[in-house]
């Protein structure tokens, strides 16, 4: 056990630890990571170790989790903390002020990628942890840590790994900090999350790139046919043309539609974050709820033909488009993905050859936030932030949740602890030093309130 | 002038000089080959000096000519010999079975970028020429190379050169191989050329690349926009969708259709080059006509999002379109460019804005076959290959000759010399070392039957 510190010695301390987990370029979805991610994974292991848990890696046939915890008292709640130490590619490199891998504070916040997805928000609940251990020598619940490397891939490996590890991880609630606050330090329970289903769809024309010249107009073009193809999935308005798209969407209950009307969040401010002169999409609903409890079919990346500066009179062989559709209660990923897949099949032009690569997906999520550890969430971000939480259906996808629920039977709390502008995903991403202080007071007041459950 | 060669000595040489035109990078597209650009003008400037020429680099403001000329005998017919040492950029690189500036010869053709778009083509010219002037000391005309460091990119500041250098260039007839055998070996008169006519378009979304979870519903995606844009661009059948598109397309006449008819090429060679498994395009046309006779608008590149390898969930803040139009007599580029921009501007969605870059432009070209010069092309043709000559119009461009007509006042042969397969523009670009002699003996025969049209 570590010996008392100042809060200034915390603080710097604290700063130390996530400048050191975000240097690691710990990118799931790129091979030559590899080595980069069993790094990063061995420092998580040597810090929660040194907080005072019991760690070890454990091997998933991918990318390895981090898997620590407290002595178990069976008299204590147990608590599974979730989160992940991979990271989104850092592309378009160019865009960033100061380079991704390398953190700098300015204005309050740390900037480096992966530092408010997630590095920076399951830090937060390690150092609450190791806070309440130096202070007080126990926990006031058993606590698991379980730190994924595959969450930006769509954790194929932790199904498994969940199945295998069943008993050990048995526990009464999961939390995660994975999500946002809805506003800034607007406290927020997330009780909805989109599911995923990723497909990508590549167009083969001719044998090998022609000469506009002498092939163009009598040889279809794949980038043609692609654009077509995927202009085809939305209809004039807004929606998804695919039949069938919406279908097991379940309708929105009474009470969330009180919730939503009350979020401190207009569209007005999601036009300004994004920075577009009007929002578009589905008719008939606000901005939040298109994010938040409406399906989507996003267009991630699109490439081919000549890419370089000047012009190239290329008949291009080929062309890729990478969809991510986002789905909402009681829609199926598989079914989805089968939808989108005739959808296209059907459309398939003549001259060219459809070549689909079904992706990850996730099921969508939703818990009660009126149960008793949902009751117990809300509690403790009371105390965390000082004001009632919002509730929040969010656009994001943690397919890992739908499998807690599936596999461990358990309710997952999602603590979000990312501020809207903090750019996960996107070039500049940052966390303030704000949220990492709330993320630990949030860890040492939900650990307390789920144990208080214990005597309701 | 150079000693007697033996024949074996004349193909020992003229490999070797090919193989060393093939080896500079000769980009005209790209910034960074700047330096390599001149090297290679200056290379050819030697070579056209030792060939027994007066040669000279001429400054342009861009990459520079070279302008060489035999001592003019007022006596005898004049012949522009026109080429260019530019070439196209050599990507995709791994397609490329051997490096695309390190020239090897395999199955008797020499495999590198540029081989047949233009280097070989210009090169039998001047070795036709040397040749010539070693046999006999003398050309039967007198003769004027200007070979462009800028064809590939629309060759921005020829215009300029021809109407200051108007009354050096002064001649009766201009004579380019840039074109292609309508069949392996089979002799081949292109009467008209595509014009073109390039532009980019970019669609901006968001500030910034968004996540596309937490945006994704709610922000149009420039993807989407710019793959409804393109395909808004054509009709369900194929014919080109922008309104007043084919209003100034000349009807083909009927000798054209003869000539047609008479190919030695059908849609089934075509469709077998182009490694499809099935032809499209226009309705009601051959594919012959589609390339030849018909404009189009054509995609050579695409792009936006991200562009590696598994998944990024974003939602792009831009996408770009790099377009170009084949145009036939009478389009004119400039109003097909204005009814092109104003197409996409009238159907560009709201939450995204569309930027429109105008690229290079080059009027379609037609000649008559039947002329006095048509005549004697045919002859040398005759000769060269043993065999009446196609009379082909070609799907190509080459801005430059119809500079040639309205600044010089004079009409060009189009002398091809590309086989079928040759893959100019294209990974693994060829040129048949049987095509280099060709090439030479045609100059040498298409200078001579020059020379007796005086007499006519």
């Amino acid at each position: 056990m570590s010996h008392p510190q100042s809060l200034e010695e915390t603080f710097r301390a604290a700063l130390g630890h996530l400048c050191a987990f975000l240097r690691f370029p710990s990118i799931s979805t790129q091979a030559d990571h590899r080595e980069d991610m069993r790094s990063c994974a061995m420092w998580v292991d040597a810090l929660l170790r040194d907080s005072g848990l019991e760690s070890r890696i454990e091997e998933t046939g991918g990318h390895p989790c981090v898997l620590a915890k407290s002595p178990r008292d069976p008299s204590k709640r147990t608590v599974l903390i979730y989160g992940h130490y991979d990271v989104q590619p850092p592309d378009p490199l160019d865009e960033w002020e100061t380079p991704p891998f390398e953190p700098v504070v300015r204005d309050g916040r740390i900037f480096a990628r992966g530092s408010t997805d997630n590095k920076g928000q399951i830090l937060a609940h390690i150092l609450g942890v190791a806070e309440t251990l130096r202070e007080r020598g126990a926990l006031p619940v058993n606590v698991i840590f379980l730190i994924e490397g595959e969450e930006e891939i769509g954790s194929p490996s932790l199904p498994g790994a969940l199945e295998r590890l069943k008993e050990e991880l048995a526990a009464d609630v999961a939390v995660v900090s994975d999500t946002g606050l809805v506003a800034d330090a607007y406290p927020t329970l997330t009780y909805a999350l989109r599911g995923i289903m990723a497909l990508e769809f590549r167009v083969l024309g001719p044998v090998r790139d022609l000469h506009s010249g002498f092939f163009g107009g009598a040889v279809a073009n794949p980038l043609d046919a692609a654009a077509r193809l995927l202009a085809s999935l939305h209809d004039a308005e807004g929606r998804v043309a695919v039949a069938g798209f919406y279908d097991a969407v379940r309708p929105v209950a009474d009470w969330e539609k009180k919730a939503s009307a009350a979020l401190p969040v207009s569209d007005e401010d999601i036009r300004a974050l994004a920075g577009v002169d009007v929002l578009t999409g589905e008719p008939g609903y606000s901005a939040m709820d298109r994010i938040g409890a409406r399906p989507t079919v996003d267009v991630n990346g699109f490439g081919g033909g000549y890419q370089g500066e000047g012009t190239k009179t290329v008949l291009p062989k080929e062309a890729f488009v990478k969809l991510t559709c986002r789905l909402v209660p009681n829609q199926a990923p598989r079914e989805i993905q089968r939808l989108v897949s005739e959808h296209l099949k059907e459309r398939c032009p003549p001259g060219v050859r459809l070549e689909i690569l079904p992706g990850h997906h996730g099921d969508p999520f939703f818990m009660d936030p009126d149960s008793p550890f949902g009751r117990a969430a809300r509690r403790a971000l009371v105390r965390a932030f000082g004001r009632e939480p919002a509730l929040l259906r969010e656009g994001g996808s943690i397919p890992i949740v739908a499998d807690f629920q599936k596999i461990l039977g358990i309710e997952t709390l999602l603590l979000g602890l990312a501020s809207p502008d903090n750019q996960a995903h996107s070039p500049n991403e940052n966390f303030p030093l704000a949220n990492l202080e709330w993320g630990i007071r949030l860890n040492k007041a939900a650990l307390e309130e789920i144990a208080r459950e214990s005597a309701d």
